[in-house]
């Protein structure tokens, strides 16, 4: 029997609450998925010692610990559910130290992910990482589950911006990560182990993160296309040029559709697809632009980003005007893409769903939006889904993470040793299974 | 009491020898790290299931195993003593895949590593990262180190190219990590554990790595300093100019005489220090060249990258025609390089041995390199080079990886309490302690 977390809250002499509409607020988040009941108390933490003494004595008690940034998780990584203590680490929001000459950056992770590439950009810098949430979610949420953006398809995932970690574990003790330095082979990489772990492998109560050069200038090129197959190979030949494009967004077919009813646009009427790059280095964009012209029924080129990505920048408050979204996120190889989408495609027309999909065509992950209030029918869909990913040799989730949504379906990515070697990792760092249970792996 | 390997190996099936000159020429690597003696066989697998039925009889008699690709290792991490079977995978050297589209490449663990850069380049592509022993040294080996290189400053390490692995496990069950689409968060990052492991957690069989496009130009860049402060603080002014070098390299004035001696060039009395770089994108030379212009004695630029780094690849070959050189690894915080370099020549005054220090300025890594045939007065200058790194807030090792060679300095750097948690990860990989032990951790 496990003891109500309030006999021993007040012994570990951090702020908390059992108030009920703070602790229901804390118990959801964007993913729509419903939590088991109600926690039993939110701590806010107001520093690493408030972590350690929490996981120390919710450890000794056997209570689950959900750790929660601004709970924006698409995937119920942030559900929790009765009984739970969740760890609200908003109020650690400091950016601690910002070096230019290291180009590296030291926060606390209840930082906005958008603040950090504001302060670094009074430097000639910038936080690549950009998730679509990134004006609303953290880093240390950014860190729990290895999150993307649009810029990925140059700079990469979340992981390539972390150089060190400070992480609590479930027991109460604090260690340290990878290093100050951007670059240290010293003992195992546990700073990867950690970033995409979800909070089932300890609390991030500090980050050293990267920082790259800002770039000088930014070209933006849309092209239309007659359908998504030549979209998606003239999006590869781009890289065939020896361009590697910061951004490369594709819109199907329903998405445009969604957009235009939604904001009175005409982009559909100019073909079913629609590819958005954005590079940076002088003279490349010319050479994309080169590229997309004979695949292309229309390219346009702005060297002013704001424009032609509003066409994406609109896609989601255009297709939430369709029902309720359900944002999935599969990646395939890049070769696969025209492929996924036509098959996504299909399985809309089978199950009578609207699904609108967005891909960050760079690195082949896609966004299918499956539009309906039916859990059911979205859940099923979803299913053929990701059955979709593993027959095309790709992957659940290319950067929103597993969450409870997609945990029955990962043992079939693993396959069974590797799965179970995964388990025992969770084991050894959290023998009680008290850090975010029922998540992740 | 342990079993004569030679008992076992007829079961395994595999090709395997104890002939007295190839086990000795299987015992050392490039670290001139003596091994306690001299292995019992060598084992040459051509297939994983060769792998896989050496490390399960292995573990059943729990004779030691050290995975061995060229032997370049710096640090004794390819050294095997008496008792060990050495797993050769040098035959497993088949490219086996390559796709333009999803810019992969599936490769077995013993291709030389600039024969994937090769395979590469056949499509506009190439694999960016380029150790200076890219020539000699296997890819399997490069994954073991998280190698390095020049090209670091742009492209990242050898992590940042490793998309998913094969791995053999310590009992010979085999699994997959990572996936073959150039993102993926399902479960914890496996691959980014085995990388840099340095063979002490699994056997790679077989990896999928990212390939990137090739640069359209490059343009090289060197730089003549008075001082290697001033030189440093320029190399951190280019990033200061948005733009980001894709080589940045620094050669001390014991580096430069060094040269001069060999070569019968001038370099020294152009300045005591010189930075070299590299641009790939138009236009970032001349930005690069206008920052240098002010604090330099001299700057050159030639399009043509094969003369100016002619200095950066003579390095080496020079000092050693002063005696027996001792390759160190540090890496500081960018900020701290020119402190690193001074504080550097004043440990080498002190022990009155000559020490040349190159730089991968872009990271902050450095290589000093002891020049001496006194082991015993190597190591104790070695030991305060590492005590200089820990000291300004660095690490042990940017590129070459732990080996044997500072393995007594690990603990130092990573605190007691990720020290003992890396230990139990490497008792729930490999319970009997059979892959490369005494390495690594």
């Amino acid at each position: 029997m496990t003891t109500d977390p309030r006999q021993w809250l007040p012994a570990a002499g951090v702020d908390w609450t059992d108030e009920a509409d703070v602790v229901v607020s804390r118990s959801i988040d964007r993913s729509g998925w419903p939590p088991s009941g109600v926690p039993a108390a939110v701590v806010f933490p107001r520093d690493a010692a408030d972590v350690r003494r929490t996981l120390r004595l919710a450890n000794d008690a056997r209570t689950p610990v959900v750790p929660r940034g601004a709970g924006t998780s698409l995937t119920g990584a942030s559900t929790a559910g009765t009984g739970t203590v969740v760890l609200d680490l908003g109020r650690m929001n400091r950016i601690v130290a910002l070096s230019p000459e290291d180009a590296t950056v030291v926060v606390e992770p209840g930082v906005i992910t958008a603040d950090v590439d504001r302060a670094a950009a009074g430097h000639g810098l910038r936080y690549a990482p950009d998730p679509a949430s990134h004006e609303i979610s953290t880093i240390g949420g950014n860190i729990a589950t290895n999150a993307g953006g649009l810029r990925c398809a140059k700079y990469g995932v979340t992981r390539d911006s972390v150089l060190g970690l400070d992480v609590v574990l479930a027991d109460g003790r604090q260690i340290s990560t990878g290093a100050t330095t951007l670059k240290s082979v010293s003992g195992y990489d546990l700073t990867g182990l950690f970033v995409g772990s979800e909070g089932t492998l300890g609390v991030v109560v500090r980050a050293t993160l990267r920082l790259r050069p800002a770039p000088l200038a930014t070209t933006t090129i849309a092209a239309s296309f007659a359908d998504i197959a030549t979209a998606a190979a003239a999006s590869v030949a781009v890289t065939g040029a020896r361009v590697q494009p910061v951004i490369a967004e594709l819109l199907d077919e329903a998405t445009l559709t969604a957009i235009d009813a939604a904001q009175g646009t005409s982009l559909r009427s100019r073909g079913a697809a629609l590819l958005i790059l954005q590079t940076e280095g002088a003279g490349e964009a010319d050479l994309v632009a080169a590229v997309l012209r004979e695949p292309a029924v229309a390219v346009e080129v702005s060297t002013d980003g704001t424009d032609l990505l509003a066409a994406r920048r609109l896609a989601l408050p255009s297709i939430e005007r369709l029902g309720r979204p359900l944002i999935e996120d599969i990646a395939v190889p890049r070769s696969r893409l025209a492929d996924a989408v036509l098959q996504i495609a299909a399985i809309a027309e089978r199950h009578d769903v609207p699904i609108c999909t967005l891909a960050h065509a760079g690195d082949g992950n896609l966004h299918p939006i499956i539009v309906t209030a039916d859990d059911d029918l979205a859940r099923r869909t979803a299913g053929d889904i990701f059955e979709l990913a593993l027959k095309l040799g790709g992957t659940l989730t290319g950067e929103h993470g597993i969450g409870t949504l997609k945990r029955p379906w990962l043992g079939r990515e693993l396959g069974p040793a590797a799965h179970a070697l995964q388990r025992q990792l969770k084991d050894l760092f959290d023998p009680y299974g008290i850090l975010n249970p029922g998540k992740a792996i």
